[in-house]
């Protein structure tokens, strides 16, 4: 390719509005462009990374057994209501009406369709198991799209869905899924973790994320430091501290604390580490029978976060996990938030197994203005359950058995579910067993966000200058850059012969046959990350060289120019 | 690919509900299912053949010079309001509000959001030409949803549109890409014709179909018998009659009709030929500056048909093409429609060249119940004008000058324009010339049907046992067929042998592995239309050899186990 029959659209400045470096270096770097909020257009240098991307994830599917079909982007509602979805799904499901007033969806993914066509093409178990995917454009109506094509609205996804008549068969399917994807961040070059996720909304029974590991990254993942462990902090369990709790020492006493609400203000004011301190939030128990939501306390040591994803799951908790308002805290304990604690607390009280841990405790005296030191619990407060609802921090002990937990931060790039019957049981999807009896299939489903992958990548291989590309994606292997060529037909013959040479050879090539001063192309070469420049100028054809800039090492070298096509060689 | 881990689903029975054959033959051959009125699941044997076409058509494009980008489905409304698209275009268009109640549109095509694109990136005019195509998911919410894939709701088009400063430009651009789609055809192995069409409203100067040349074809095409000649009927022009009109013999004579209407009962009833009379059709005026639409008279021979295309861009006549109403024709002429003639008709009258040309002509006498006969032009009917109007019909001088029309049906698979200003003008984009003024650009733009071409082949080339591919788009290039594996280890064995030979060769083939007896074995590869069956049974392993069915030629042939690879050699 080049540059003057090509659309190269390098942007010098850093376009306003773009909050984190991948999305401002996509804009930059010309690889995409915004039409509207959460809607990209791919220019040609970005949609080669992501035909890339598709590629290797197509191969390693195929590879895996799985078979590729295409699904409508334009689903029926019916579908929906016969999963349960259309009632389960928010607004980010767009719901749409055709020119008859018949509703559709556009599909933010597929379980519906899948499971209906295999119900209706799949009759023996001697079909089974089988594993569908496509890559196929989806549409999620975020509220607020952000960070580019990280969380657009219209994005490029790999889903599959696999079915199974028994939870082994599917088991084996959802390993040889964990490996496919493995093996396709291995390819992509990128830095990855598969983690153990929370099965959340969608359902099911287990569940990895992968993710690409950057600082930029939305998710908190839990690590072991000493084994393979690997954890969403939504789901990575916090163990109960190993040894016995300490004895009280000290009496109950209730300190005036005019003005004190936060841990941090009441460790300062009573002079105790936040670690030696609880707090106590406020939420809703689900729905009684009159429709009445009571109100239940979730108690924690003071300098840890509540777990809402663990909090919502548990029994007498209402989920999604909903806070109590004041008027609602004022009307159950006719007190502030700020001033609750345990003792005596007329609610149900869950409590953290850290918390449950503390002795001679400071806490709200469920007073305005009031605090307690030297609580300690069964003494002071009494009926409460032990649970784990908090988010683990590093250094705690690592779930697995093994090592401290250290924390990092990730994109979510794939995620794998057992999903389970639940699509199956509400679709009517089965097949006849070998006796001959009607059994419901059981099923997984594999998705992995093509588009995400391209920005994920790039928050993870930048610098100042522009992106740095893992081979495996970069637009161009190669970019050939003249020095001068309008004033050198030696330059511009040599660069004209290697561009010929090169495409002869396959390789993906950009031939910078701008006229545009040095410093432009290598800016533009920098920034769109090629991870080899080929520079040719006259002092260095004397000896019949060119030089050879590598991207990733910043290394710059002489080569003969008859040499080139070894630099391409696989090593 | 083995059939036990396939998704097959091939059917016996011709599905109720399918007109045309290649949407039997889809649903019979497991290509698609449909899911909603115009949508459609490619199975995985479809998608094989939507790939394929795909891959010849970004080939072609690209080895044209156009660079491909990707735009999304989900396009805002306020671009199609710039344009005026959004009043312009019917029910087709498909709008949608998101959850912020913003509206926007499923993309039927993409020139609102590629001259937006270009008017932001490109500046000078050194930058130009530039042509830009994607592959993408198409919506147009057709009112009648039908022949499957052919004329569905959602389906890929490749859609490329090009920008230049001139129109010279622009014409040099039109040429590759009409070369291009030549080779597109060429390649996939289709009979196919490059027509001169109409621009319809998407406006522009020129414009060719490309057509696959099909019985069932909803097109009828113009062709010459003595040259290159091929329009459409909606634009091939009917030459006026190369000989002096005759002159008149008869008086003009009032006949009473009773009940006589149609040209066929006129005819009849006065005994002449309908070659011998003229129809008049009543239609409307456009709107006069108090919103009045005036009667117009479009009188054709009897035995011709109207071109409303031809006749909706004539000055004097609304666009679209509007019949009166019995109420406007009874207000303007007092008469029923089948009593209207051009004697004395007090509105503008229009006359087809061929209708011009007659001499003692017989026509409605403005008066129900009453014709004339020997009615002549000038004498009898003044204040007319002569335009062409009417479909031409085999036998027709070819406008070309040389030879005859003859007829054929086509489906239009591809269609492209020198699209102009329209939505460059509409939309300001332009740049700045070699002098520094700035220049509105001028526009191609040129679509394929990638879907509809795979529905369309089929429409060509089939047999009442199944599809017959074409072998670039064969979703298979081969079918290995054991014997009765079951019972035989040495089939068995061969089979599978020669399957991995030809996986590790990259030959596209299919291994039959079910335990079907040989006749559902045949009957599914015929219907799904396997270019060469490769029949391994007990009797002719005993001589090393298999039997190779073509399924296009039908022959059969006996072939050494060993020299099965060079069926696939490139001729």
């Amino acid at each position: 390719m080049r540059t003057s029959q090509y659309l190269l659209a390098t942007l010098k400045e850093t376009p306003a509005n773009a909050e984190v470096v991948s999305h401002q270096l996509m804009l930059r770097a010309g690889l995409v462009r915004n039409l509207a909020s959460g809607l990209y257009t791919w220019l040609p240098t970005g949609l080669k990374v992501l035909r890339k991307v598709e590629k290797i994830v197509r191969e390693e599917m195929e590879r895996a057994g799985a078979i590729e079909a295409l699904m409508p982007v334009v689903q029926p509602a019916d579908l929906w209501e016969e999963s349960g979805r259309w009632d389960e799904y928010g607004p980010e499901l767009l719901r749409i009406n055709d020119r008859h007033q018949r509703p559709f969806v556009l599909g933010p993914t597929h379980e519906e369709v899948i499971t209906k066509l295999i119900g209706n093409e799949i009759s023996s178990y001697k079909q089974l198991p089988i594993n569908v995917f496509q890559v196929q454009t989806k549409f999620r109506d975020e509220i607020r799209p952000r960070f580019g094509v990280m969380r657009g609205r219209e994005f490029l996804m790999k889903d599959a869905y696999s079915f199974h008549l028994e939870q082994e068969c599917l088991e084996q399917t959802y390993q040889k899924m964990f490996d496919a994807y493995c093996r396709i961040f291995e390819r992509l070059g990128l830095d990855y973790r598969p983690v153990i996720a929370d099965t959340g909304s969608i359902g099911g029974d287990a569940s990895h994320e992968f993710h690409v590991l950057a600082e930029s990254g939305e998710d908190d993942i839990a690590f072991s430091d000493s084994s393979d462990f690997a954890a969403n902090i939504e789901k990575a369990e916090a163990l109960a501290p190993a040894s016995p709790r300490a004895e009280a020492t000290q009496a109950l006493t209730k300190v005036a604390t005019p003005g004190v609400k936060s841990i941090e203000e009441v460790a300062a004011f009573l002079k105790v580490d936040a670690k030696a301190t609880v707090k106590t939030l406020m939420v809703l128990a689900p729905e009684d029978e009159n429709g009445q939501q009571a109100v239940v306390a979730l108690v924690l040591r003071g300098d840890h976060q509540l777990n809402e994803i663990k909090a919502e799951k548990l029994d007498g908790v209402a989920a999604p996990l909903t806070f109590a308002s004041e008027e609602q805290i004022q009307a159950a304990i006719n007190c502030q938030a700020g001033s609750i604690g345990p003792v005596n607390l007329p609610v149900e009280v869950i409590v953290d197994r850290s918390a449950a841990h503390l002795a001679d405790f400071a806490c709200g005296a469920n007073e305005d203005g009031y605090h307690y030191t030297g609580a300690n619990w069964d003494r002071d407060a009494e009926n409460y359950r032990v649970e784990d609802i908090r988010n683990v921090v590093e250094g705690d002990p690592s779930p697995c058995g093994q090592g401290k937990i250290i924390i990092k931060r990730g994109i979510e790039v794939g995620h794998i579910f057992q999903l389970g019957k639940k699509y199956a049981d509400a679709m009517n999807c089965g097949v006849l067993t070998e006796s001959g009896k009607h059994q419901t299939l059981t099923m997984g489903c594999y998705g992995i966000g093509v588009s995400r992958i391209v920005a994920a990548a790039i928050e993870q291989n930048h610098d100042k200058y522009g992106i740095k590309w893992p081979a495996a994606i970069a637009p161009f292997q190669a970019a050939i850059v003249p020095m001068n060529m309008a004033k050198s037909a030696r330059v511009k013959e040599t660069a004209e012969a290697l561009y010929q040479e090169l495409q002869q050879a396959g390789i993906d090539v950009l031939f910078d046959d701008r006229k545009e001063r040095p410093g432009v192309m290598f800016a533009d070469h920098e920034l769109i990350g090629t991870p080899l420049l080929l520079v040719i100028g006259e002092r260095n054809l004397d000896n019949q060289q060119i030089e050879v800039k590598n991207r990733i090492t910043g290394e710059k070298s002489l080569l003969a120019i008859d040499e080139v096509l070894s630099l391409f060689k696989p090593q």
